[in-house]
């Protein structure tokens, strides 16, 4: 808000690079986009960040041609390299599922001697919404995963019988302060994020339990903006549950976007105050939420309109199949009204939701 | 939402056409600006609106080249003569202040013997934030009032001993729908809004009466998008009080600028949906609101975010005495709340408040 405003840089022009611009405009905020690993800022930003965690380092290093990059390029290193990951969560405490690393296709057998199956491979790095995975089901799976996987590095993790998908957000400003978004649940279809229920029905217990593992994670990495972590809630022994790490992903995340309208404060302004140094927001919910992403084609823009608390965003982008082409936030007052509301979206712009979406709305629209 | 994404023309590219730009990019609208008189819209747009009622209608017609205009040239004619306005309020049994219209400065005196004194003289056209006005506290005053209007045509209305400034923002649709926001209370400074409180603390009564107000005027001009209606509370002779009207501003209005962060739906998403065909959004608001313009200067905006529950916007613009640069909205979840946040505020970009949002915080914080 002083003369010169900050000029921020960032790698990738997506959906999340133009929702942080969107945050950074009011701010006062200028932005430069480059998605072109050869390329280099050219306005005299004074930071540089990046929107997707598959930008390799080097090229990080050499767009921002020595402006300050937040988040630090090593928690980029780890977030787009599942073994480091999982070594941080061990080194960390954090709990995860049972896993193990080889570094090609051949040694896949040793690995799920130790970790056992139902098992899943992932490619150390590349993969995401369900690309570069392989499940084990049985052990006669392993020779045709062990030949498509080739030369490449990946771990293998046991299959753990989870109870819930969820994910919760925090930002961690220059200064060290930490703000948390509630525990979120999120529900897939065919290893792509279809629906963000926010907050996560889950007791008090858990969500102290997933602030504790991020805070843990935002310290060690001496982190500056949003982070996500990944979770499943799985069956303690004692018929409780407990939160196991999937995985981290440095940036503004896609199980966050229900905060630009559902929270006082939007992940996307939060990473934006946290990587120029200023104050953190409030991260208060405004009531329940949920987030819908609309995939391979987008419906009429009047028929989400007509459901009341429904705020699309539509990313301008191409339809091709399975692709994120916008999603949906729907606020409401109570979660039963925000369970009607989402049975009502979906009617009217026709999407299946996944069964225990549904069920869901079953058990909670009647209330 | 569909392939082909509304494009919408913008007459102006300052605050007011930013924010509907970023009001309408999550719907995948596309914006484009003429500010220039002389030219015309380019790029395909499908209809056309204006974010100041100082475009004649002949520079918005030449623009928009046959493309529909929303609000109506009609409604714009309207919103830029003072005297059509009064006409209008008349005709609609709209209550206002005693008032006259004069062709020129010599008949200013035979204006003043119908109205009397105390009385406000207003150029016709062309006069905003206090400029082209002035008073006439005494018959003394005419003279110099006369020869300083010249050939100008004005209005001049009695001077209403009113106990507080309002307005009410509302959309209608394409279809007749009408939406509201609550009435709003507005605070000036050297005839500048600095500060609008949402909303207004006035009851049931005179909010109604207010809807009743801007409904007849939406009805007959057959508007579609986003109305102000500035008002006066003024005290009843039986002590309660009742609305006199002062102007319509046929736009989204500063004093509705609140509802980005403080309503549901915000005045920029409403008109755009308004002017687009689609179905308008819920206008209920996220508790108790302010906002605050920064005039002249921009304060630091770190002192800004140190507040809770502060949002600022910066409009960047070259600073200049009594110039519009930006500003606050503060929100909170009760009125003392509030109150102690923007008594924060102020205090901490060094502000000073008007005696009535002074008063009103001493007698509100302790709450």
């Amino acid at each position: 808000m002083n003369a010169t405003a900050t000029r921020i840089g960032i790698l990738g022009r997506g959906q999340l690079a133009r929702m942080l611009e969107r945050a950074g405009q009011p701010l006062g905020q200028h932005f430069e986009f480059v998605d072109d690993p050869s390329a280099r800022f050219m306005s005299g930003v004074e930071v540089v960040t990046f929107e997707s965690e598959n930008w390799s380092v080097r090229d990080v290093e050499r767009a921002a041609a020595g402006v300050p990059v937040f988040p630090s390029t090593r928690a980029l290193s780890i977030g787009q390299d599942r073994q480091y990951e999982k070594e941080l969560f061990d080194r960390l405490g954090i709990a995860t599922a049972e896993w193990s690393w080889i570094s090609r296709g051949f040694e896949l057998p040793d690995a799920v001697e130790r970790v056992g199956v139902p098992s899943i491979v992932k490619t150390r790095r590349g993969g995401y919404d369900g690309r570069g995975q392989w499940t084990l089901r049985t052990l006669a799976d392993i020779g045709r995963v062990a030949v498509e996987l080739g030369e490449r590095s990946a771990i293998v993790e046991q299959l753990v019988p989870f109870r819930r998908e969820l994910s919760i957000v925090a930002a961690r400003g220059a200064d060290g302060a930490i703000v948390y978004y509630p525990l979120v649940e999120n529900h897939h279809e065919r290893g792509c994020l279809r629906i963000t229920l926010a907050p996560a029905r889950v007791d008090e217990r858990i969500q102290s339990s997933a602030r504790t593992m991020i805070r843990a994670l935002l310290v060690e990495l001496d982190y500056v903006g949003v982070l996500a972590l990944e979770l499943f809630e799985v069956a303690a022994r004692d018929g409780t549950s407990t939160l196991c790490a999937n995985e981290i992903a440095p940036r503004v995340h896609n199980s966050g976007h229900w905060t630009i309208e559902g929270s006082k404060t939007s992940q996307f302004e939060n990473h934006l105050r946290a990587i120029s140094g200023l104050p953190l927001g409030d991260t208060e919910t405004l009531g329940p939420s949920a987030m819908l992403n609309l995939l391979s084609h987008l419906p009429e823009l009047r028929a989400v309109l007509s459901v009341p608390g429904a705020h699309p965003h539509v990313y301008d982008k191409e339809p091709a199949p399975g692709r994120k082409l916008g999603h949906v936030t729907l606020r409401a007052d109570t979660e039963s009204e925000l369970a009607r509301r989402l049975d009502e979206l979906s009617l009217r712009i026709d999407i299946s939701l996944p069964e225990a979406v549904t069920s869901w709305i079953r058990s909670t629209s009647s209330g």
